[in-house]
Parts: structure tokens; C-alpha cells; sequence
């Protein structure tokens, strides 16, 4: 029977051994540590690992998608850390280190995550498909994926009624918040894993409807019917791995469920 | 004759037209609006140029160089934004578009350099190239590079006495700030034009010291002997020049002095 608390932390763990390799915390320690520190205290989405297990669905090997799912983790990293300033939300988090510390951090992860994904193993196989989730991984950090997303989040802490009363509204800024980055987490690996255009484009609607479960529970939006809503998503989530191998979907299924249970 | 104005024109006008391609004013406006503005209302440094030079030099195409060339564009603009945003510097400059708008604008703009690189007409031809270009250009932008020289500004901005005194400290600060972007450019061009690994370290150096020369005099730091120093830079930089094609080094030679000239 598949397990996927293992599945998941196996898969965390070797994201994570990346991430410390990439982020030796050496002098100049001002520099360093706080890009250590804030990186490994973001909070973890599964955005990363369903960037393997789609690699592994469409019969790619892990080491193939381990370089793309830990930048993925830094492009999250970068985003929360930024997100967090004072101005741009209502309630700034606090933190140890200062505004103009973490504005920097968050300036030096992203590009770190470009420098995983172009030196990556997957390099030397193929570069044409790197290439490929680069641009992917571009478009989803920016004004039409998470950037948007903040620009909505900002625009949402302001407006009066809640976004809780409007489903449209929610759609829309999980959409462009997890949506995208989990759709694009899903479709990387899929063409790391040698995905036809077809393939790809499922895996990324799967990533995008588990992007809308996480992303809805996680802000407590939508909170009256959100139990209908997520299990919409799942069914919606689950029609797009029809065609692929039912004995190979476990993994990926449970991502999605691993988002219901634990929210 | 080779004529400097004009050959700078040329290819200024070629990089704001892709520039322009690649960030039209679409909706939702308030989130392209900004990014368009702040990257056209940026300064424009040399490195770009530079870029475009190297590649010629080493008998590479300009439109191989090109979009690598706006992509630089765009990672300064991206870090004139933060960089001038409340708590970073001193004195923050006054803009159009408030503090929020600008952190999102910043992380909106360097991203879409990445995906400008990826998606160049140079990754058709050579994906090798191109990867190896992000990897540099990653490289240049973090914690190695421009955010370095960030910490150091920061840090510099709260010291007495100046840095003025103190030509150390204004050599390593210039280094990470203009010369690991300038050197960055250069290198980069080379690589795409087809260079070997020996000219394309050189032109590296020739890019890093102009850098030095162009940060020097643009931050009027080190104001006693700047011109001294500034000429020693020359000469080192001309030194690297030695074993290229003594009549076509006019163009990158003519960036080195337009610095000078012009400050």
C-alpha cells in the first residue's frame, strides 16, 4: 500500500539537502545567514513535490526534477519573505531581521533559484527542456502569476466586504496565488520527465486545482462552504490524471488529498 | 571613423525595442503600468552595451547578444527600484508610484529578464550558450553580486567617516556593484558570440574595470583622485584587449571612454 507520509518526507528531505547545498552559510555571514535562515523558516508548500511526483507519473527519474522542485521552494521562499514587508500587507509579520535585511534576502533568493535550475543535473540530458521550465518558472513568479497575486492580496487586505463573500474574487487570487505556481510546480515536471504537450498540459491543470484546495484553506477564505468547494476541486483535480497509468497516480493523488486532511 | 555616438544609439534603440516588446501596457494596468514606467524612467548603464560589444568583438552576431542585453537592462532597473525604496537607503527617492507598487514592480521585472534569456532566439541555436548566460547573469544578481554591493551601499550609507577616505572600501564596493553586472555583460556577450574560455575571462576583466570607472565617477566617490584612478582603470582595461583583433576593438573600447567623457 502507498505510504505518503514516507512518499512526502523523503522527497522533503532531499529537497531540503539541495537547499543546504546551495545555501552554505559562509562570510559574509550579514549576507548569508539571513538568506539561510529566511529560506528554511518559509513556510513549505507541496508545490515542490508535485513537481516530482509528476516527473516520476510521466516516467521520469527523480534526480531529474530535484533541482526545479528546490528552486520552486526558493521562488516561494522569495515571495513570502517580500510579501511580509511592512506596506505591502496590512499586518507586516515580525521577524528577526530588519525591513531592508529581508528586502535584500528576498533579491538574492530568486536569482539563486535561476542558478539551480540552469546549472541542474537535467542540464547536461537536455538542455532544450530546462530551458523550457525556465521560462515556465518566470512566467509564474511574475505579473502574471505571483506578482499578480500580491497585487490582488494588497487589493483584498483594503476592500470592504471580505473577500469571504465572493467567490469570484477567491477563484481569482488563489488562481493567480497557488494556482499558477503549483500548475507550473506539476507541468516542470512533467517535461523534465519527458511529457508529450498534452501530458503536460493535465499535469498542469492538476497542480492548478491543488493549488485552489491548499490556497483556500490555507487563507480561510471562503470559510462557509469551503468543505464543498475544495472536494469540487479534487473531483476537477482528479478527471485530469484520466489516461495515465491507474497504478501510477498514487503519489500524486495524495497530494492532493495530503491538502484536504491536513488543513 | 569609427563613429561612438551613433554605433550607441544603434544599439540603444535596439534594446528599447525589445524592451517594449517584451513589456507592453496591458491589463490589468495596475500592475504593468508601473512595471513599463520604472524600467523606462530607470538610468541606463553601459552594461548592456558592453554586452552587445563583446559579442561583436568575438565575431558573434548582435542579434545573438540582444535579448541578453535587455535582460541586464531589466535586472538594473529591477535593482534601482528596491533599491531606492524606504529603509534601504537613506534617502529614498520620491516616485509616482507608492512603496508596495514599487517592491512588486521590482519583483515582477527581474523575473521577466530570466524569461527574456530562455526564450531567446540564441537558445534555438545554441542551448548551451544560453544556459550557461543565465547562470552568470543569476550569479551577478545575488548574494555574489549586485545584493552584495546592495549590503555594502546600505552599510556605506551609515558609516563616518565616508567611503570617500577610504579607497578600499570604494574598490570593493564598486567591484560588487558595477563591476560584477559590467564584467557580467561582457562575459556574457562573449559566451554568445562564441568565445573561448581565455576571452571570455578577459572581457570579463574589461567589463569589470569600465564598471569601476562608470561606478567611481557616477557615485563621486573617491572625488580627490578620481581621475587618476579612473585612467589607471583604462589602462588596465585596454590591457585586456591585447591579442584581439587590433581593428575591431574600437566599439568595446569606445564604452570605457564614453564613461570617462562623459562624467
Amino acid at each position: 500500500m502507498f505510504d505518503r507520509k514516507s512518499y512526502w518526507a523523503t522527497i522533503n528531505g532531499e529537497v531540503e539537502a539541495q537547499l543546504e547545498r546551495a545555501l552554505p552559510i559562509r562570510e559574509p555571514l550579514i549576507v548569508h545567514q539571513p538568506m539561510h535562515d529566511l529560506v528554511f523558516s518559509a513556510p513549505k508548500s507541496p508545490a515542490p513535490a508535485l513537481c516530482i511526483a509528476a516527473c516520476e507519473l510521466v516516467g521520469g527519474h527523480r534526480s531529474d526534477a530535484l533541482s526545479t522542485a528546490a528552486a520552486i521552494n526558493l521562488i516561494q521562499a522569495s515571495t513570502y519573505v517580500h510579501q511580509h514587508l511592512p506596506n505591502l500587507l496590512e499586518k507586516p509579520s515580525p521577524s528577526v531581521f530588519p525591513d531592508n535585511i529581508r528586502l535584500m534576502s528576498g533579491d538574492a533568493i530568486s536569482p539563486l533559484g535561476f542558478e539551480l535550475l540552469a546549472g541542474s543535473d537535467g542540464t547536461r540530458r537536455n538542455p532544450e527542456r530546462v530551458l523550457r521550465v525556465i521560462i515556465e518558472i518566470a512566467r509564474a513568479m511574475g505579473a502574471q502569476g505571483l506578482v499578480e497575486g500580491q497585487y490582488m492580496h494588497v487589493k483584498w487586505a483594503h476592500s470592504k466586504p471580505s473577500m469571504d463573500e465572493d467567490e469570484e474574487a477567491l477563484m481569482q487570487f488563489c488562481g493567480k496565488k497557488e494556482g499558477t505556481i503549483y500548475g507550473c510546480g506539476a507541468a516542470c515536471g512533467a517535461i523534465l520527465g519527458g511529457a508529450g504537450a498534452e501530458e503536460v498540459e493535465k499535469l498542469r491543470r492538476y497542480g492548478f486545482y491543488v493549488g485552489m484546495i491548499y490556497g483556500m484553506l490555507s487563507y480561510g477564505i471562503g470559510r462557509e462552504n469551503r468543505g464543498g468547494m475544495a472536494d469540487k476541486f479534487r473531483s476537477l483535480a482528479v478527471k485530469e490524471l484520466e489516461g495515465f497509468e491507474a497504478g501510477k497516480v498514487g503519489p500524486i493523488i495524495s497530494i492532493a488529498d495530503g491538502c484536504l486532511d491536513e488543513k
